[in-house]
């Protein structure tokens, strides 16, 4: 049976594309005439703003699940909103799933060993109902902290090998202040990260498909590229999910370190980049408010261009 | 004014009790009769087991509220039910809150700057509406994973410094595998939590209030003691919270190491052991699963004193 990386990886070959479009909605970047639209139904309400994220998210999945293998919400900007942000998040997976997208919740959950188990059930796993048991969002990957070993990785590990799911576990964050703590030096050893990476690797050895790849994987963001290259020899049949592509300052050349020689073991991500594009001058010009999606799709196609030609240059298995 | 640790001090010596009752409820072990009333009404179902959980958790806050300080309720058990669940957590806290109860939430969140701000906003800040912005859990504390650096923490730092709120950080996590990571020597430096206890000192040290305690402390688990006696002295004006006494392994004895020679300077969790005391076999003889709230006030009493007794032993500043 194919594993869950391999079902990714024909959705990237098909698509032609190892982007991720992260659906990181925020109020004030949503174009107006939405906005408008739920303050004038649902009044100046917490649910005003988690149906305009609901309605902002279908446009820009309309205009992107034929030309990206998967989307990323990112769980924070619906929590935000409490349960009708939840609520929110629940049908942009629903809806992304319906129009044949993988699913990458980025939650970094993190707890120890029952606590996590409750959260892998809720993202990858099945709830317990008072009889029997239901999935819940039914993502088909979610990412995890590695803060406190494997006692709070196993539960989603487990799920992983029960449901066919997967996970990407913070190694190398994209962020400035990533180093504080990733990139000291183990007396003996190597850095934080690179032992982070020698558990993933371990972690995800039994898990591998048909293309050669786990499901389990880690984080490595698109700003470290030296990093990178060293974290790529580490681990190298985990799948990598790369943000920090575009709004955060990494390229595409920045990001060619994460793919190994077959043009495989990445999935790079970019958030506002995309689905805020028509705000970008860029844009702008060319799209209306109101064509907001269209400016996204646009977005994703040189995205696509931008990725494609530079792995082009190394390696044209697949590209 | 009084900051968050001194209203929490306050409400410690007023009910002579550093104990903080875990609100993870596990839908198989509340008390069938709330399990079949919540079914019969919403039918088997994920909003039963959430309406479930609002229920027993009313019943627990009514019995707890004027004998300890706070509750913690840990957002993993209301999430794994999707936005029924978050909305029982939302209600759980309302009610924790109208009878005079401290709320930490545990969520242990964590991300880079501008995500991480979306968790703060919804956990002890304000969301941005479409005009304006509104509290959304509105807690006193959450709980923070500081794997990302000083980016990831920083958000929650403001919304301490703007609404009056604390945050507790990982550092020594009470599962058996926390050593994997917390526990790494770094060249020409210490472990890595004391590294993080340092960074906790120094984050905290402008928001110190009226009895010497800042709004901002470590999470260090009850069953490393020896542990906490490093980090009491590296962090001498942090709160401590201490999970993992009771259920997990950690006794009074071990949970001393976290106070300082005022008697004061932790919070003390119990979950299980508290909230399901009904099953356990010192209470179960004694009352029936339809006085399962006042074993928990029993479980809770049997706490006070058994901490008190201990730190009595050293200090009676306060005791």
């Amino acid at each position: 049976m194919k594993n869950i990386a391999d079902l990714l990886i024909d959705s990237i070959i098909e698509k032609q594309s190892c982007a991720v479009v992260g659906l990181d909605p925020k109020i004030q970047q949503i174009p107006e005439f939405i906005r408008e639209e739920c303050k004038d139904y649902y009044g100046n309400s917490l649910k005003a703003v988690a149906r305009a994220f609901a309605k902002f998210n279908k446009f820009i999945i309309n205009e992107v699940y034929d030309i990206v293998p998967a989307v990323k919400p990112q769980i924070a900007f619906y929590e935000e909103y409490g349960y009708e942000g939840i609520r929110a998040f629940e049908e942009t997976i629903n809806y992304a799933k319906s129009k044949g997208l993988l699913v990458i919740i980025d939650a970094k959950r993190n707890d120890i060993g029952s606590t996590a188990e409750a959260y892998s059930c809720a993202h990858i796993g099945r709830a317990e109902l008072i009889n029997g048991s239901l999935p819940v969002f039914d993502a088909d990957f979610v990412t995890v902290n590695p803060y406190l070993g494997i006692d709070g990785v196993k539960p989603f590990i487990n799920d992983c090998k029960n449901y066919n799911k997967g996970i990407f576990i913070l190694d190398k964050t994209s962020n400035k202040s990533s180093g504080e703590l990733q990139d000291k030096k183990i007396e003996n050893e190597g850095l934080v990260y690179e032992l982070v990476a020698e558990k993933i690797n371990n972690w995800g050895g039994e898990l591998i498909g048909e293309y050669g790849y786990s499901c389990i994987g880690p984080v490595v963001g698109a700003t470290y590229p030296d990093q990178a290259k060293i974290l790529r020899n580490k681990m190298p049949y985990s799948y990598f999910l790369v943000p920090g592509y575009g709004a955060q300052g990494g390229t595409a050349e920045d990001v060619k370190p994460c793919f190994n020689s077959d043009g495989l073991g990445a999935v790079v991500n970019s958030s506002g980049g995309i689905i805020f594009a028509y705000l970008n001058e860029k844009y702008s010009g060319i799209f209306s408010p109101e064509n907001f999606d269209k400016a996204s799709r646009q977005a994703v196609n040189n995205m696509n261009e931008d990725i494609n030609n530079t792995l082009e240059k190394n390696n044209k298995k697949y590209w």
